[in-house]
């Protein structure tokens, strides 16, 4: 019998590239029986394969033959096959969880910046942020946000807060059904960069308000108070900030920060 | 011309869902051409199809009039085309970061609980932990995955430090090419929870070590040795913690947990 060659994985596992052995869906449909035969013989445990666009036809036969997507992306199709049927599938649920970013962008006159969406349910007076984008650091990610949506240019201080939140199922409202990591910052405008320019297209309204308001404002969400409450109290010296030690990840030699409190609060308001 | 009926979506946009509008895949095609005509000339921007696997047949057919997968799980597939050419394409990435967290479980012994992994590259004495399942809060993640992997109960007391890593292109250290978020967190063994029951599955060994050893062990992570030294820092009263305040989403409904530092630190080793 003819098999896909594959290459193994550190777990015991195969993967399959559609890259590296293109076929077409008859050839394909084959090989893949062929090759399940003998893998369930010989203790392959997940059986993956990786498919590009351009094979696409193969989905529609890995479905048949038992995978189930475990990710897709623009670029990847990512399906997989368990074999062992005397262990349950080992394999991590690939990421449900988006990680965003707000800012709190005080000025020298203890306003903070504050946001109206323009695609939102009910209005209201929110902090600039959005979703972290592959490869980015939280202070990266924020600053840049701010930048989209007010023209604001800022400098990362600490870390506020962070909160999770829980997708519940078939929630309408968490983002593609995940749940949600969004980290609160505080940042300061450079110097000059206090005139607001708008984005359109994100936003129905931006304005410096003063932050004692903010923390108490009716269309403020109860977590924007929290935060707000939270950040006056760093500032006074009660309560300590959250600081971001840059380092290098030692096994894959990656970019991190890690956040740490370090026992004083490194701004005044 | 017939057209998929879909659903509107909050930004424009259009939503088909296989389930509610099955289609051969012939008839499915024919379908799909006549629909995207209609909706490219009345302004609709993204065009979604959430396709179940029992659809599989679309899916080839939608990759080649023009869509890429946006995201896709065991029980569906969701591909997007953006349909305006004077815009980018708004939507935002599906999740892109795994999300874990890691346990300080420290004994009335100042002994704390660690681990070496079965499957890993070099061997290492680790804090137990794993990957955050949909749904769990970082408390319950870790009291889970602490119970599995050595039998001890824990309660949670507080978080340490928050580590982001960002992804390198193509790193195949990274668990599925995503960035990762781990969560910090120090627990205390529930009383009378004291003899390790190693899973033998996911670890080769696990041990109590004494914690001021652990911070300069030639087996712990760098990482591993920051944190050790942090929740010293911690006990000693020269750092505070970052507290956990259970909450609820104001929009959602859901569940949430905000993570502060309060001010004093709440335990000692």
């Amino acid at each position: 019998m003819s098999t896909f060659q594959g290459a193994k994985d550190l777990f015991g596992g195969i993967i399959v590239r559609s890259s590296e052995e293109p076929q077409e869906r008859n050839r394909m449909e084959q090989l893949l029986k062929e090759s399940l035969q003998v893998w369930s013989t010989t203790g392959v445990r997940g059986v993956w394969f990786e498919v590009e666009p351009t094979c696409a036809e193969w989905i529609p036969v890995l479905i048949q033959n038992g995978f189930s997507f475990h990710h897709a992306n623009p670029e990847l199709s990512v399906l997989l096959k368990w074999l062992p049927s005397d262990e349950p599938c080992q394999v991590p649920s690939y990421a449900h969880t988006m990680v965003g970013a707000g800012a709190m962008v005080v000025n020298d006159k203890n306003e903070i910046l504050v946001v109206q969406e323009r695609y939102y349910k009910r209005p209201h007076w929110k902090l600039p942020g959005g979703y972290v984008d592959p490869g980015e650091s939280i202070a990266t990610a924020v600053k840049r946000e701010v930048f989209e949506e007010t023209g604001i240019k800022t400098e990362f201080v600490s870390l506020v807060a962070v909160r999770h939140l829980q997708s519940r199922e078939k929630n309408p409202s968490a983002r593609f059904g995940c749940s949600d990591i969004y980290f609160v910052t505080y940042l300061r405008p450079v110097e000059g960069s206090t005139e607001i320019k708008m984005c359109p297209r994100e936003l129905s309204d931006a304005c410096w308000m003063p932050l004692k308001e903010y923390a108490t404002h009716p269309l403020a969400f109860e977590v924007g108070k929290i935060f707000a409450t939270q950040l006056m109290a760093i500032a006074d010296g009660d309560n300590p900030a959250i600081n971001c030690l840059e380092s290098i990840h030692q096994l894959t030699n990656s970019n991190s920060q890690i956040y740490l409190v370090e026992g004083k609060q490194n701004f005044k308001l």
